[in-house]
C-alpha cells in the first residue's frame, strides 16, 4: 500500500492535477517495462493535465479521475469549496502560496456554510488547500483523505500490469463540474471507435451497500446508464466469482455523467469500492473490496 | 389509434428504450413500403438504442423521444424516480425481474418524496417499474400514461408516410438528463449539414394553452430558441390554416435543450399537442390537437 | 464613449442577438480598414447570430457575449426572465410587437418572483422586453443597463485595432444557458488548434474587488480554470504594470463554463472590469478599470 499512501499525499485539487499527472508519469515510466503489454503514453499540452495509456487494440476505456475536493482561499482567509468537501472545524488543511508552506485549521459555522481558515497571516487569494493526509492501515481497512479517487487511480495501475487491450484515462475536474472527459471521449471515439467505458471511482456505504461485501457495480446514480450494457457487465461479473454488490442511487455523479453527455455514443458503468466518511479526511475502505475491485476490472477488461 | 395504444404499452423507461426501438423497427419495415419515400434506416450498435429515418435530401430533423418516466427499485422495495413522474399512492406499476412479472401498487408519503412499492416479495435491485397502461378513448380525447411521448412518436410516424425530405430521430434519455441527442446531432451535421430541428413532444395545458385550441408552438421554456427561427416557424404555421397556440414558459425542457448545448449550430423549435395530468397514468390529449400536430409537421417539413 | 452608448441601446436579449451582430458588422466594415491587421470576418447562416474576427495566426481567442438579460412576455402581460435580471417595480422596459413600439413599467411583487408589465394593451406572447437605456457619464464612471456585456464587446473592439494574432468571438445566449460557444470552440480547435481563451466580460464589485482598483482576473467562479494557465496569465499581467485585482468566487459563470464543458481542451480565464448594480438599469463601471481592461487584453494577446 506504499503506492496508495504516496498517491494520497499528492496535492491535486480540481483544476490543478499537474502534480499527480507528473507522479503517475514517473511511476509508469519506471514500472511499465515489467507490465505484460507496453502502453502508448498519451499526454502533453493538447491534453491539459490528463494522461492516457493505450494497450493493444482497445475496446473498453477505464476512467479514473485524479482530482480531489478541497478549498480555495477567498478574501481574508475565507474559503470556498472545491467540489463538495466535508467541512468540520478542526480539520487540518495544507497548501502553499508565495510566502511558503501552509498548515492550518479549518473553522466552519454550525451549518458548514461559512468557512474560514485559522492561520496567523493572510493567505494569497486563490491558494488551494486540501486535507492533510494521515494514511492509516488496519488488518481490514485503509483510511485516509482522498481514497476517492486515489484508490480508483491505484486500482487502474494494478489493472495496467496485466492489461492486454484497453485504455486507461486519468481525468481532471471530476469533483468540480467536469471538463476533461468529453475531449478524452472524442479522441477515443475518433481513433478507436471505443463504445465502452468503466468508471474506476469510489462510492458510498449506504443501507444497501456494506463494507467488506464486495466491489460495487452501480446500476444508476443521478444518471442512468444504458440497461443493456449494465446487464452485460453484471452477467460477466457473475461469472467471475468476485464478490460484488449492486447499487441504486438517486443522486451522485461521476465521469460517467460527462461520458453520457458527450456527442459520442459511449456506454458506461461505474464500478468501485464503497467508502465510509465520504469526502472527509477519514475516508475508509475495506481491503476485501479493494481486492475485489482490482479482480473485477481485470476480468471485465478481458471479457467485455 | 391502435398504433398509439400499442406504443403506450411498450416498456421503455429512460435508459432502456430497446423494446420501443424494436417495436418501431418492426412497424417501419412493415409499413414503409407503402410510404411515399423509402427512408434509409440508421440503427445498430453505434447508435445505442436510437433509430433514425432519412428521407430524400434532408434540411430539417424531427426529434421524438422514445423514453418514459418511471421508477427504479432501490433497496427493500423502495423506489427512486426516473425523470419526474407524478407519484401518488395507489398508482399501478408494472415491470419484470429475474423472478418474473411484477404488478404492484405505489405508496408515497404526503409530499411524494419517500416512495415504495407494495408487493409481496423483494424485487431485484435496479428493476424498472412503469405505470400500467390503461388506454382510454372518448369522442374528443385520448387518455393513457405516456402519451408523453408515444404521441410524439406516433405523430412522427404519420408524418413519415408522406415525407419527402427530412430526418426523423427517435431519441433516448430525454426524461432523465439526456445523452443521445448530441451524437445524433453530430451525425446530422457532419453528413447533411442539417441546421433545423423540430422537437415532436407533448407539452402542458396551462392558463395560456388550452385543450382543443390547436397544436402548441413553444416560443421558449427553460431554454430560448433563436428568435429568427421561431419567427420563420410561426410565419409558415400562420399560412397553413392549422390551428396553433403560442406557448411561453419559464421552466420545462426537451430534446431542444441538448440540441442547443451541442457543439453544432442547430436551430430548434418545440411543437406538440398539450396534455393534462402530465407524467401521470392519466395523461389526456384532445383529438383536435393531435390532428393539428400532424398537419403542422407535414406542412413545416415541406416549407422550412 | 459614443460607441459604447450606441452598443448599450441595441435590442439583443439572449436568443435574439441579430441586431447587435448587424451593428457590429457595419462598424467593423467601416472601421477595420484603419486597423493594424485586416481580420477575416466569419459569419453567416452556419454561425447563427455569432460573429468571429480572425487576425493573423491566432493562438488565443477572446470571447465577448453580445446578449443581455431581459424579460419575455408570457400571458396577460406577465413576464418571465431572460437570464437573471434585477426586477424592481418602476424599471422602464422597451420592446416591439406586431402592434408597434412598447415602453412600459415593470411591476414586481415583494420577492421579485411574480413579474408583470403595466401597459394599456395586451402585448404579443413571446415579445422580449429589455431595460430602457439611460447612458450616464461622469468624470470617473460610466453607467447604463447592459454594460454587461456591451463593455466587454466594446473592449474587444478597442483591442481589435492593434491586434496582430488572435480571434475575437462575439457569442450568443451567455445570459441564458449558453448555446453558441461550444460550436465556436469546435471551429477554432479544428481550424487553428487554439488552446487559449480569454473571456471579455463584466464581473461584480464585492468585498474583495473594488471599483477603480483595476481590471479583474478571476481565479475561479462556479467553475475552476486550469491552474497552470491562470498562473501564466497572472505572471504576464504582473509584468505589464496594468492595475489588476484577483477574484475568487463560489458562484457566477460565463462563456468560460461552456468552453470548459466543450469536447475540446481549451484553457480559459475570465478578465474584465467589475461593476456595481449588476443586471439592473444602473450598472456602473469605473473608467480606470475600463482603461485597464483594454490595456491588459492588448498585452495578453501579444504575450500569451
Amino acid at each position: 500500500m506504499e503506492l496508495l499512501k504516496s498517491l494520497c499525499q499528492v496535492h491535486a485539487p480540481s483544476g490543478n492535477e499537474a502534480a499527480l499527472k507528473d507522479f503517475l508519469l514517473t511511476y509508469i515510466r519506471e514500472q511499465s517495462p515489467r507490465w505484460q503489454v507496453q502502453p502508448e503514453i498519451i499526454e502533453g499540452p493538447e491534453w491539459q493535465d490528463c494522461l492516457m495509456l493505450v494497450f493493444g487494440e482497445p475496446r473498453t476505456a477505464i476512467f479514473a479521475h485524479m482530482d480531489s475536493v478541497g478549498f480555495t482561499v477567498r478574501y481574508d482567509n475565507k474559503l470556498v469549496p472545491i467540489g463538495g468537501p466535508d467541512a468540520k472545524t478542526g480539520y487540518r488543511l495544507v497548501g502553499r502560496d508565495t510566502q511558503g508552506e501552509i498548515e492550518a485549521t479549518l473553522v466552519a459555522d454550525e451549518e458548514g456554510q461559512i468557512l474560514c481558515v485559522d492561520f496567523p497571516r493572510l493567505i494569497d487569494r486563490g491558494t488551494e488547500l486540501v486535507f492533510k493526509a494521515d494514511f492509516r492501515e488496519s488488518p481490514t481497512h485503509v483510511q485516509c483523505c482522498y481514497l476517492d479517487n486515489r484508490l480508483g487511480v491505484w486500482s487502474a495501475l494494478q489493472v495496467a500490469e496485466t492489461l492486454e487491450h484497453g485504455v486507461i484515462c486519468f481525468s481532471c475536474w471530476e469533483e468540480h463540474g467536469g471538463g476533461s472527459v468529453s475531449y478524452l471521449v472524442r479522441y477515443l471515439w475518433e481513433r478507436f471507435h471505443i463504445r465502452q467505458a468503466l468508471v474506476s471511482d469510489i462510492t458510498w456505504v449506504t443501507e444497501g451497500v456494506k463494507p467488506g461485501k464486495g466491489v460495487v457495480i452501480s446500476l444508476r446514480d443521478q444518471r442512468i446508464p444504458r440497461r443493456s450494457f449494465l446487464e452485460r457487465v453484471v452477467s460477466e461479473a457473475s461469472q467471475t466469482g468476485v464478490p460484488y454488490q449492486l447499487e441504486v442511487e438517486e443522486w451522485g455523479g461521476s465521469d460517467g455523467k460527462e461520458i453520457q453527455a458527450s456527442p459520442y455514443p459511449i456506454d458506461w458503468c461505474f464500478i468501485g469500492a464503497p467508502e465510509e466518511n465520504v469526502h472527509s479526511p477519514h475516508e475508509r475502505v475495506h481491503r476485501d473490496d479493494i481486492e475485489a475491485m482490482v479482480a473485477l476490472y481485470r476480468a471485465l477488461m478481458r471479457h467485455l
